[in-house]
């Protein structure tokens, strides 16, 4: 049977502890906002904000979460970043540039793998993103045991702190769920069985031989085996393969009206 | 030696085939120029839009692209899907939402490294994507050949049109690039050779010993072991281990000082 893999799907897993994601004096209410909507949307919710440039609580950052309201009412405010770091085990920062510091630099996937791992040891992972404008400083990068830097085109490396987090939370997500990579959504119907295929195929062979269809005779076994063919190559429902029974069913009485 | 993948390396092919991203009757212009923006970040610049909402071109649109402008520039306006997808020899639709229709559903993971693999035999790949408030319709799907869902949390599946945008393109990134999953920022320096840490760990053990570290007598065979294990599982750069030299020469001089 086919896996259902769809949002309304219980597949997805809220338990659990998840990567606490650190914004590192951010400018703008409406990127913390917009980053606790990214992280929501991949099930994370535990945020930290150290020393946000105009204060907190920010209306602006209440009124764009909307319905990750949540985060923010539950959010660590820090004046430091060693401070918003102190129970971490292992901490990587986000960055979009070189550094001039020796430090391991990972893909968002290898990161979130690595982040898994830390975590099913018990370990407790930060993640640091910088403010909108400058990034993180040398002196807050540092603080972290490695960077990560989204593989983002050098001619147009343009990502805002929402999207970023959009993308690491995405990534932590594809680490730790049991995505299924590909299912075919059913729609209230089954695949056909082969039986029913050949049957169909007896129909329309059937019919089609006194229709004329396979001329010249010389021609016909091999027009009969690329029919056959297609039919068995075609991803047939039980109810496609009920609509092709009554379009030759139709045809035939459409013949027999004369 | 390590490699560079950092955004000024020179690792990120913007030449070859890429999809095409179809927006289907898009309602805002900001969220046109945020797609553009979107796409760009990964180097796709084949956008096409079917029958904006607020007429084209948009000035809206063109002040959100920013550094992506020349996207809307080329973008192609068709008037419906199928005029829009008529070259195409395989199109993905995204949704959110289940659909009442028989279709394979993937992965955005899947999706890209299926639309790469079509590309590679010289295919022409489509990706739709619905306006903003309802997403694509039945009558739109049904043109495709494939979904993709993004394995959002089913409690706040908000994703906005730029970042659904986003994150296809990233992972048909991911799907084409030689993205290394972790390298080290060597700033300038070079891993310390194995004869170096030994030297260092010669140096340390010598000094820590006329300094009465091993103590007591019958625990000096053990710390020492445990000092050079650390030396050893440390990743310590040259500069490191000249750090580390420079440190205990200016105790001793120190201790000499009196």
């Amino acid at each position: 049977m086919p896996i259902n893999t769809s949002p309304d799907a219980p597949d997805f897993d809220l338990s659990g502890p998840t990567p606490v994601f650190v914004l590192v004096r951010p400018q703008m209410g409406e990127n913390i906002g917009g980053a606790a909507r990214a992280m929501w949307n991949f099930g994370l919710d535990r945020m930290r904000i150290v020393d946000p440039r105009d204060g907190w609580p920010s209306q602006k950052a209440i009124a764009m979460a909307s319905g990750a309201g949540r985060l923010l009412d539950e959010a660590g405010m820090f004046d430091t970043v060693p401070d918003a770091l102190a129970d971490c085990d292992y901490v990587f920062a986000t960055t979009a540039r070189m550094r001039d510091i020796t430090k391991p630099v990972m893909s968002p996937e290898r990161a979130m793998e690595h982040a898994r791992a830390i975590i099913a040891n018990g370990g407790k992972v930060g993640v640091m993103f910088g403010p909108e404008r400058a990034g993180l400083e040398n002196e807050d990068v540092i603080h972290a045991n490695a960077l990560i830097t989204v593989p983002i085109n050098p001619q147009f490396p343009s990502l805002n702190l929402a999207q970023c987090v959009l993308l690491t939370a995405y990534e932590w997500r594809r680490q730790t769920a049991d995505i299924v990579p590909e299912v075919v959504e059913m729609a209230g119907t089954d695949w056909a069985g082969h039986i029913e295929v050949e049957k169909m195929g007896d129909h329309y062979e059937e019919t089609l031989e006194k229709a004329g269809f396979f001329y010249p005779e010389a021609k016909a076994a091999s027009m009969k085996l690329n029919l056959r063919n297609l039919w068995s190559r075609m991803p047939m429902t039980k109810m496609d393969v009920q609509m092709m029974h009554g379009m030759m069913r139709q045809m035939k009485r459409w013949k027999e009206r004369g």
